[in-house]
Formats: C-alpha cells, sequence, structure tokens
C-alpha cells in the first residue's frame, strides 16, 4: 500500500507549478534583476492612501479579517451598481478560480479555453479531474466562436475567456462578449477573466445584468489597482452562485491589512486614473522599443505588450534567457504559434530604458 | 437541468460557515465590542520587528510574493531542525488543512475526530466528501485510545488529534502522542494541529523523525505569534508529503508582507517569550475571575481559558449573549457535554477588568 492514501486524483497529479516566480531566477543567478517586467505587476503601485491604509492596519493584525469581507464586498456592489449578494472575495483571482472549479468541475467534466490561455485556470481544471479542450487563437486573438462552437460540441461546463487577454494583450468589444454569452449552449457557464479591465478602452468590460446567471466575472486588485502582493480578487455573479462560494472557501483566507488596502484603492479612483495613464505610456514606449528593433509590437489593452519576433519559440526562448543574463525579468508563457512573442511588463522609465538597451544585444545573441 | 451544473457533492453541501466572525454580530448590534476575547487571537499582537517588516513591505507590495516562499521555508526549517523540503507554507493552517484533505479525502473516504473539535477541520472533510467518525471526549480532553479505536474500526485515512486542544485548553504531553503514533493503524495519517503549541508546557510538541511519514504537523504565526489577520501557517512533514501540497495548492495566495512579517517575529523569539508570559499571567486571572465567581476553569495550555459554567448549555449560551450585550466577545464552540462551559481567550488587563465587572452580573441575568 503506498502511503499516505492520496485520492486516485490527487496521486494522478503531476507536481507542475502554473508559474516559476522570478525570485526563483534570482536565486538561481545569484543576484536580483534590474527590472522586473515579466509578471505583468503594476509597478507605479497602489494609491498611498491604499499604502498608508495597510501599514495602519499593522495596528490590529492581531486580529482575523472580517470573513464576510462586508465593507469592501458593500463598496463594490456600490461601485459595479449591484447589491452585496453579487460579490464574492477571495485570495485573488487565482483563489477564486480555483473555487469556482470545485463547486462545477468534476473527474471527466468538460472545460473549454484557449491553446496559450491562462495556465493556473488549467492548473485548477486538471487539479479536479476536469478534462480541458482547447481552441486554438485566430489572428493571435481568443476565438470567441471556436470557443463556442468547442463548448457545444463537448457539452462543457464552463468555457474560460480572458478580456483583455493574457498572455496576448488583445480585447474584444463588450458586445462581442455578450453576444458570445447570448450563444453558450445551455448548461455552460462563462467565466470570464477580466483582470485587466481597467486598462482597456471604454466598452471591453461586459456590460450585463447583475442576476444574470449565465457568467461570473472575475477581477482584481493585483493589476491596475497595483497591490499584487496583497492577494485580494473579486468575482461578480448571480446571487446564487456567489453565495455558493461559502460552501469551499477558506473563509478566514483574507489578509486583514489587504481587505483594508482594497477598500482605501477602490476609494482612490484618480491614482488609478493616474496610473492608467503611466500604464499607456509605458506601452507606447515598448512598443516604440520593438518596433526600432524590426520587431512587431502586438495592440494591448492590458498593462503589457506582447511582441512578435518574427522568428519561432527558439528565438522567443532565447530572448528571454539573453535578458535574463542582462538582469531583465521577461516571460514568454505562450502556446504556439503565440510562441513566437515574448511578453514584456510596463514598466517605469529605468525600467524601459534598460529594455531598450538590452533589446538589440539580445536579438544579436540570440540570432547569432 | 439546474443551473450551474454544480457537482453533486458541491450541490449537497450546506452554506454553513465554520465560524461567524465578531465583525458580524458587531454590525448586528450596531457597535464595536469592547473586549474582544473570542476568537483566540493574541491582542498583544506580534513582535515589534515584524510590524516593521511588514510596513516596510508594503513598498514592494505591487509584487507578487514569492510562490516557493523560500525564506520563510528556509528560517522555519533551520528553527525546527529540519530541511526547507519538510515545510509547506500557507494561508493559515485553515488553507493547509484544506489541502491535506483534498489530497486524501474523496468520497465516502473515513476521517476521524473528536466531537467538538476545530469545525473548519470538519467542514473540509465534508466539503470533499468524506465522512466524518468522532469520539466523544474523555475528561474534557481529547482521547488518544478511543481516536485509535475508531480509526481501526472505520479504516480511516486520518485522524485529526490538536494538541494543545481547542476549544478545550487541554493537552497531552507529547510521548502521548508518540504513543498514539506507534499505533496508528496501517495506512492512517495523523494530522497533529499544534496550533497553540508555543503556549503550552515544555515536552508537549511532538518530537519525531523529520521523516516519519505517519504525521504532518500544522503550526501557525496567528495564535502566540500574534498575526492572526496576516495568514500564515506551516506544515512539518515528510518531504514527499510536503511536496504533494504543491500538486494543489495556491502558489501565489500569500500576502508578500506577510512572508516578511512572519520571517521577522520568527526571528525574535524573544518576543514570543514576552507574549507568552503576558499570555499565562492572562490564563491566570481568567481563571481566578472564574473562581470567585463559583465557575470552575479548565487547565489550559493554550492562550484562553474554558469555564465550566456547571450548568448545562443553556446557561453557557445565556452567558454569551448576556456577554455580547454587555459588549464582550466570547465564545461557546463545544459539543455536549462539553457545552456547559464558556470559552475566554487571553486579553489585556482592560479587556480582563471588563470580564471581572460582566461576569458576576451576566451569571446573575443568564440564571435568573
Amino acid at each position: 500500500m503506498t502511503f499516505p492514501r492520496y485520492t486516485p486524483l490527487a496521486a494522478s497529479l503531476p507536481a507542475t507549478v502554473p508559474f516559476v516566480g522570478p525570485e526563483t531566477q534570482e536565486r538561481a543567478r545569484g543576484m536580483p534583476f534590474r527590472a522586473r517586467i515579466g509578471a505583468n505587476e503594476n509597478v507605479f503601485g497602489p494609491s498611498p492612501r491604499a499604502i498608508d491604509a495597510m501599514r495602519a492596519a499593522m495596528d490590529a493584525i492581531w486580529m482575523y479579517g472580517d470573513p464576510e469581507n462586508h465593507d469592501l464586498r458593500r463598496a463594490l456592489a456600490e461601485f459595479h451598481g449591484v447589491s452585496p449578494d453579487h460579490v464574492t472575495v477571495g485570495e485573488g483571482i487565482d483563489g477564486l478560480l480555483g473555487y469556482l472549479v470545485r463547486l462545477l468541475i468534476g473527474p471527466g467534466d468538460a472545460v473549454v479555453t484557449s491553446d496559450g490561455a491562462y495556465p493556473t485556470f488549467n492548473f485548477h481544471v486538471a487539479g479536479y479531474g476536469g478534462v480541458l479542450h482547447k481552441v486554438p487563437y485566430r489572428d493571435d486573438r481568443e476565438d470567441p466562436q471556436a470557443l463556442l462552437d468547442m463548448a457545444a460540441q463537448t457539452g462543457a461546463k464552463l468555457v474560460y475567456l480572458a478580456n483583455p487577454d493574457n498572455p496576448m494583450g488583445s480585447w474584444h468589444s463588450g458586445a462581442v462578449i455578450r453576444d458570445l454569452l447570448d450563444h453558450l449552449p445551455e448548461g455552460c457557464l462563462l467565466v470570464l477573466d477580466e483582470a485587466y479591465a481597467e486598462c482597456a478602452p471604454a466598452g471591453t468590460a461586459l456590460s450585463v445584468a447583475a442576476d444574470d446567471p449565465r457568467v461570473i466575472r472575475m477581477r482584481t486588485f493585483s493589476k491596475a489597482y497595483g497591490m499584487a502582493g496583497a492577494r485580494v480578487g473579486y468575482a461578480l455573479a448571480a446571487p446564487e452562485l456567489a453565495a455558493a462560494f461559502n460552501k469551499v472557501r477558506n473563509h478566514f483566507a483574507m489578509n486583514r491589512a489587504a481587505q483594508a488596502g482594497a477598500l482605501a484603492a477602490l476609494a482612490d479612483q484618480d491614482w488609478l486614473a493616474h496610473v492608467l495613464g503611466e500604464i499607456a505610456a509605458a506601452r507606447d514606449r515598448i512598443a516604440a522599443i520593438a518596433t526600432e528593433n524590426g520587431l512587431r509590437p502586438l495592440p494591448s489593452a492590458t498593462n503589457f505588450v506582447t511582441i512578435d519576433c518574427g522568428g519561432g519559440a527558439e528565438l522567443a526562448k532565447a530572448l528571454v534567457g539573453e535578458f535574463a543574463a542582462m538582469g531583465i525579468f521577461i516571460r514568454m508563457p505562450f502556446a504556439a504559434p503565440q510562441n513566437r512573442c515574448i511578453r514584456v511588463s510596463c514598466g517605469r522609465a529605468p525600467d524601459l530604458d534598460a529594455l531598450a538597451e538590452a533589446l538589440p544585444k539580445a536579438l544579436a545573441a540570440a540570432r547569432g
């Protein structure tokens, strides 16, 4: 008898990790990166009021956070024009995706996503024994019709779509998503990952009735709000689905200071507007640096730019390695044929100066 | 067809919550408690160095925390005289218990615990479809022999034991736990919850070879280290079991500031010793207050005191209500026959002054 007696599912799971963190690479190379522009973090940071709120909350860190996330849910509800029972809060979108998959997906259940889309969602689906059906990107964007066709074909319980998309940076209008929703096969739930929605043009976020049971929308304080290290995500859904999370979630999982920080960050929309300006400028500069070096930046509605390097996966992989050797952390989290690309997160001027200086050298080395 | 299509297990789960937080009661009564001594939090708080470290970490809160928890795991390993591959870190013991249950327990699998023991463990077991077999306390303590007998009888995959115990405050020597371990039925894993171990007399924590595959020990920064709101727990286990958590855990779930705070808290053992003195003094005072009022305090190796009120559940429940009406938050998280007790967490002098003032009135009102 093997011991401990894992479930057959747990025993079958690989010890894979969705993402290797930059710290792991830093330990391997024996020094920190000088530019950390690979994990789509927001180097412009959270509202100073959020930082103040989190620092002030340390006096009360001996107390558990409110397991109902009452104040934050109420503020989010007001912000989105819904009621608090439409909102559930969790340990980042990663945590919420895990709970959602747990609620819906058991061994053999069909799930549809795009090939190359967010791997942590796939990690959860595999972790609960679901069967992933992947459709290719079309023109380097997610393909709503292909997702719909595959959902119908497989009887999928769940379809994942990120809008804007990571890792491509592409986006569809909210109207396109609405049309997808209207054509979902019966019994299929759309999990719409809007992690980057704040960075996108007006009209990108889905506009839908708060009680619409066909979709759950994931949002986060990790991207535009600049609080990735705090771990605060939330979902907007019909009340019945939002309440179902209470059956399985870790009720006391939220960091008390992070709850206070998210509340303060949400209240400071001026800071958010400021950061979105910085992000837009950084995107433009990354695109210009790529173009100057003969590469093709893809349009982005996110806080990163995906760059088509015009070669194959080998060139892109070599570039990531060359950048790392020069102290610059970027990633290439793509499936073929998008793995001809690299992904560069928005950075401050010094980060992008380093990028501009390194890219010609990295290209020469990777090609040579 | 019901929609969304939950798994049969998820559909069957009740919408119960392991614990209602004090904030929920505060909202219901329209004002905060003046003494929060009901959730076994540590009002003496974390090391000032931990607070400083968490405040300093806010400058980098735009970055995700290290998903490997490398530095914290290394420090914990050194502290416990094991290697880092014996340590896994998670979102409190609650989070780690959830991952452990997920790894081992599927529908119908037998799990053994004590009737009245930690409800969040039971929440996870039910949440994964396990079948809980509960044995009664014996002389108001957990009963190792009854746990062993029930494990053998049911073919349990997992036995839960908290030492010291919550909610009783009682404890067994590490030698007793070691003896239990040596008599575990084949194929049964002991999950030893040592959340309160730092508060207990020397010799209470289990001493066992680091590679012993029969037990996993849970520890936390929420109790003696005073960081409940930060959400940092860890488990000590054989490397194979510790690594299995990587298959299912939320790799990016840890708050970056909390990682830094735990590291600083661990390094400040002088503060821990100071707090343990405060806890011991508060325990003595709670016991004296109980005795002065004709009640019987139970011996405690934790940061709370369980008080036998000498009546039935009705009296204990009425007392909790009377205390709440006077602005004092305590709990009675017991199963019969221990539900004749109330549980009071250690507090500062003003908290215990309030307790001393309120208890005679609460008793008179509850009895009258």
